[in-house]
């Protein structure tokens, strides 16, 4: 573990990702790939087995070679191809990358490392969802001040808040769902005419989809790189999911606000969020880091996405950008869900505390009654006029709104008064049915 | 048209975000409200035809009063509404806006834009696809040179090449139309309660979405934004298709490889691509407009993508942020695929110039018949590593590969030397299955 | 002016990159390089004159035509040239475009387009740095609480925040200063050679860098981009001080905290930051604008970055992509920096509010005195976790600090709430510090 | 070593950010801050030369905790502070942390890690520079086409060529330098005020600078992070030059131009660039991973760039994302200018090759020539046509252009073909010219 790792390596996608993950993924791709050899007949299914056994074997093999020589071949699969053959021996080494060129294994062993990593990402995610669930059953009708721009606006509930955090979260692992599901091999040989292939070429491919649970393509697509967008574009909205759920916990948790605070349980949470020069600060870490973590998405993604522009059958450097960059968004991506679900497990709202914010904040519904009562003597303009002097002749007295209006002879004060009382619309069941499809969501993937 | 649109604003997409498309999607995102509002019962059917009818004719309205004051109101949808509520006039003002928030009807509109804008794209890359998928068809068999990391490698076929480019655009059409197809209206009110719908919110929004054959969600995705995310994605990705496409017409276009040129038709073709001093030059503009337009999706995207984290019920920047970047991110892939489908439509592929240099390229299947005809003799590592020194030999002395190779009395060298000659292993079935794909897609979308 | 850019097109930068812009700098380049030819001898000075008359009245020039051509030309300049030739006559037109390609006229355009946009945002920057300066000088003393993760920590004053913001803006000016004095002129003629320069292109390069007050450099800079990374380097760094200036404007401007206040003159003010639904609310709309423009820098930073790879003596589309790339950066950071200096211009700090903020706040210091006190019985650490303890006990009891503290017996606890008030350290004289250094600066550069 | 990191961790700018170059830099700034207190009189010099002896020797420190406890304390300063403050023992603790807050420590080791970094950055780029020099030098008067959008356009040298790459290459390092002559110390106490500095922190902060070789400022740069922006905009165009000479690299050695080839020494070289599949390929592997590395670069420095907005007195999240986002940035350009001057340093130029292309290459001056010659008779316009109706003949009819130029009967052909020949211009006293000034930035910095 390294020093900053904590905060940016944090959760199962960036151990998806490690080294070690990239020799498991390469060697699944070359056993996956002798197998379907053998199944389409073009190698004695006894070598295909040995490639296999091999390749179950990591600590056996010379990986220290690999990593020696990765570099001057230009990418790590030369040099494990030919410790594998030598690990295998002369006559088994018949069914070692058969056909294959070294983007075949490599962008294969990117994508299973892809579908890994995410499905550690989706693990946090989900847990950060029933987490959002639970609080938007418990605080469904628990009243706080909606803010627009950051100005408290009209009352809303902490159960439509946290359904809209869900809404996001359950979007958000969709679309991971979907790029993951469509995930394809890559297999075509030095040029992409599976010319090596003995003819058996994309019989091949779609045993190896199948060996490898990947699905298939007509042809190549080893610089058109459409799966590897797919993942970048699905990352990012992820992470921008966490990133806004995440400022709304760092912005209610602000002293001022105080509407919610981060308190995990057991020593490490006690000790995390406590200032060195400043004991009695208490700072949301787990939300902050959250928010870290995801800001480093959108540069990664644009990386990826600039990337796409590669040359002819193979990329001279867009293609190699790719390896380093799309493993990083997965390992932030994943830091990221893995400290929001952290800060929302230790998420203490105070109902109280919003509920007395809301009641101050109640002039604004009341603004609102004045202008719609005196729109039938005013019109519509006038009227909105009105209202905005009378808020700006409280304001600059010092006196509540309701005085201000209540002093008024031109209208029935009390209906007034009457509507300025809060009232949060269909909250309520907006958050039922949040609730209702994150319900049918969740069942419909066990 | 301004100096620079006619590069980066070419194909209608730069229309459909124009301004006078703006105060179209505008205003039919109020008169579908009027309606949905009529519908739920809300306010009478006279007054949203009212709304309705002002809506239709956007050159009656006062719009300049819009422009003006959109800055200061921080969007442009309060002057709109006070505008709008001037034409209908007093009794029929109760149809305009109802239960809204300035958001709900920039957010929809802004994907109606989007749904425009994205036809116009799909319209071009669709047209591109056709012709690539003639290409593909005719030049099924030419042989060319394989190159990676534009590096001559092994023979393959322009048809080969073309089908890869033909699956990119497909998969690049079909990405957008799944994002398009599920774009939602947005509709909450001031704090996304729905509190002036008068109880009826959750049924006028489905509504709403009905009018505008919009999808409708739970909650309002006021600083959700997963929409938007959704389409940066799907236009980086289609961004990238095209620019891989275009940098491969840009190299073979190269002077010293010269297997395709850009051969427009009618005099402003014939214009295009002349250099002012030097006559004999001819560039492929439209490629290198295409790849301009292309590169610039990347930090668009990105930028939409940081724009995610947004604050409570309405962000205080990052909101504002995405309008003039979403609009520049469909014009600018708009562009890049209008300029695509122009270059690929002038493109004159020349399969003569293409089987010469694959033939002059044929030392490397050579090479690697006498590295195949070595490995029962030598083993794997060793008969490679002559294969590379007799390559040296041949480069060093300047002879041809198979006079060195003719020399060998270690091997049966008339049957290397057959071996040796071009295969493009199954190119040809790859490019059958590509344009069988194409075409159930294409039959699939009328 | 369109519906957008009364918000993202504010300012003077956005006009100093127009059509019109345009066209009066290329024809400056023009001008400028005629006169050049002439004083090295290369063209008669009569000839050069006709051209400098003929670029001084752009609106006589066939523009449509140039708009119309740009495109299929591959950049606006050849078409120039041709417009420009017909309008001098046969004789003259010797002294057009003499030995240069287009990269040469439009690249050095470009620059003077940047250079003219720069001195708005500089002078925009120069009024947000003024007004600034102003509050720290005002608010010198002014206590607030400072505030660390978005928590109340220790007391600071308004002059140092204001002190930060204005030491940002004035490095940031410092940084566009430095950028602009080293712009240099392009030329070098079709391929960088001067071969079409009479043998004078060295010295006609330098004789048009001083007719347009540019540097010259050793060789072209046709694909090595450095004046173009700088430029985005210093906008993007431009950008990123506004945007710091702006967010701490909006959060001191929430209702919760209400430290400052957006209130501008006039009519136009009065009616910003009103909301159409809620005549309550006061959005501080000119520091969510600029927020809103500032954001939209760094992806067209990264656009620019990734397009210094271009290709031999001529990009085949990354060139292309810098125009309305770099063009929209200035813009943006242009209309960012415009909306600051009207944020700041109307903004009302509110000194009673931060006081008694503060004085709530003043549980901090007292915290940190405790643990002092302690240090010398229970060590460091200990006293530390001592003191944490004691803030818990008085937040889980609802109890002041002081309280808390009161009630020991282990410690001088006149002493320690003695130590507990406010101390604003060297926060006067850091103020006075950054002042210093401001009027250093503004009186460097009249 | 870890697998990936040969290709995107080369050289030393990558050791420089490593684990152990954080704790050697933290431990640096604590160092420096005891003796910089003791100084101003704060702590007394035993006290301080104890801080210095344990921080002198990381090894004896407990770091795992500190690496265990990073964090969750937010940053890793906290748990460091209490780690020396043990080491020291509780008398010279007094010297540990004198009134700074973490990001004091933090920022300002960053600093001096980025320090290093670059230092390793720059010996690569002088290498490569110092390379590419002698190219210059060498093959000053050597011809080659020169290729403006990627089509052979006029002659010019390969001398020309690599000062064009030399200037860039020199343009970088000097910008470097200059941000690394400015980085600045961070000091300020928790929230800036310098409160728990004893009255004497503005002289603590000289000193500590003093001490660091870093400079000053009047306010502490919390939020500010000039200095960061102006690491990422330097590193970003050092990137960007070295990816323009490396995709020339690459376009050179394409097997059809094959003008230079990237040929190392040592047996690691030899077998660097190999083909598993294909023993004849030869990869330009170093110029393709430098372009992969610098790739990197945009996306990050927008990172960084968007990170600039930082709240308040510290940021809850934009500071953290900096840490990784800042060291990967220096290592992916460290990695970028190891592997370009490792290129360089095995690249040979192809003279020959070179100028047998250019010969061929000759019809574009015959071209212009002819058009030349055309002008006095027809005008520049229909000159300009004529040429280019000749040059379509040649094409078209397969015969050279000098022998349709030579059928002509309406001019002096001799004088046209004659004109025709080569013409590089300017070329060597640009190439002189930019050697000087190498020469002179190399000598002013020893």
């Amino acid at each position: 573990m390294s020093l900053l790792s904590g905060t940016f390596a944090r959760g199962g996608a960036a151990t998806a990702v490690s080294d070690d993950a990239w020799f498991r993924a390469l060697l699944a791709v070359e056993a996956a790939l002798a197998r379907a050899a053998a199944r389409t007949g073009l190698v004695p299914t006894t070598a295909a087995d040995a490639v296999t056994a091999a390749c179950a074997h990591p600590e056996r093999l010379d990986l220290a070679t690999v990593v020696a020589r990765a570099a001057d071949a230009g990418n790590p699969v030369p040099p494990l191809v030919r410790v594998l053959q030598d690990a295998v021996g002369e006559r088994d080494a018949v069914a070692v990358h058969v056909g294959a060129t070294s983007q075949d294994v490599l962008d294969t062993a990117l994508l299973l490392m892809a579908r890994d990593a995410i499905a550690a990402v989706d693990a946090d995610l989900a847990a950060a969802a029933e987490t959002v669930a639970g609080l938007a059953r418990t605080h469904r009708d628990d009243v706080l001040p909606g803010r627009t721009l950051l100005q408290q606006a009209l009352p809303t509930t902490f159960g439509l808040k946290a359904a809209g955090w869900l809404a996001g979260l359950d979007g958000a692992r969709l679309r991971l769902a979907e790029v993951v599901a469509e995930l394809p091999v890559q297999y075509g040989g030095a040029v992409g005419t599976l010319a090596a292939s003995g003819g058996a070429g994309v019989a091949l491919r779609a045993a190896l989809a199948e060996e490898l649970q990947l699905t298939s393509t007509a042809v190549p697509w080893f610089t058109v790189r459409l799966p590897v967008a797919d993942l970048a574009g699905a990352l990012g909205a992820a992470a921008g999911v966490v990133a806004t759920v995440a400022v709304d916990v760092v912005l209610l948790a602000q002293t001022e606000v105080a509407e919610v605070a981060e308190v995990g349980e057991g020593p490490a949470a006690q000790r995390r969020g406590g200032s060195s020069a400043m004991p009695h600060k208490r700072n949301p870490v787990a939300a902050i880091s959250a928010r870290a973590c995801a800001r480093r998405a959108p540069g990664l993604v644009a990386t990826l996405l600039s990337a796409m522009e590669q040359e002819h059958e193979r990329a001279a450097g867009a293609w190699h950008s790719e390896w380093p960059t799309l493993t990083e968004l997965l390992t932030t991506v994943g830091s990221a869900a893995s400290w929001l679900a952290e800060s929302l497990r230790g998420l203490r709202p105070d109902a109280a505390r919003m509920a007395a914010t809301a009641a101050a904040a109640a002039e604004g519904p009341l603004a609102g009654a004045l202008a719609e009562a005196l729109t039938p003597t005013l019109g519509t303009g006038a009227a909105h006029d009105a209202a905005a002097a009378a808020v700006r002749e409280a304001r600059d007295t010092g006196r509540p709104l309701a005085e201000v209006v209540a002093a008024r002879t031109d209208l029935d004060v009390r209906a007034v008064l009457a509507a300025g009382r809060p009232d949060v619309g269909e909250a309520g069941a907006q958050v039922d049915a949040a609730l209702a499809e994150h319900a049918a969501l969740t069942e419909g993937r066990p």
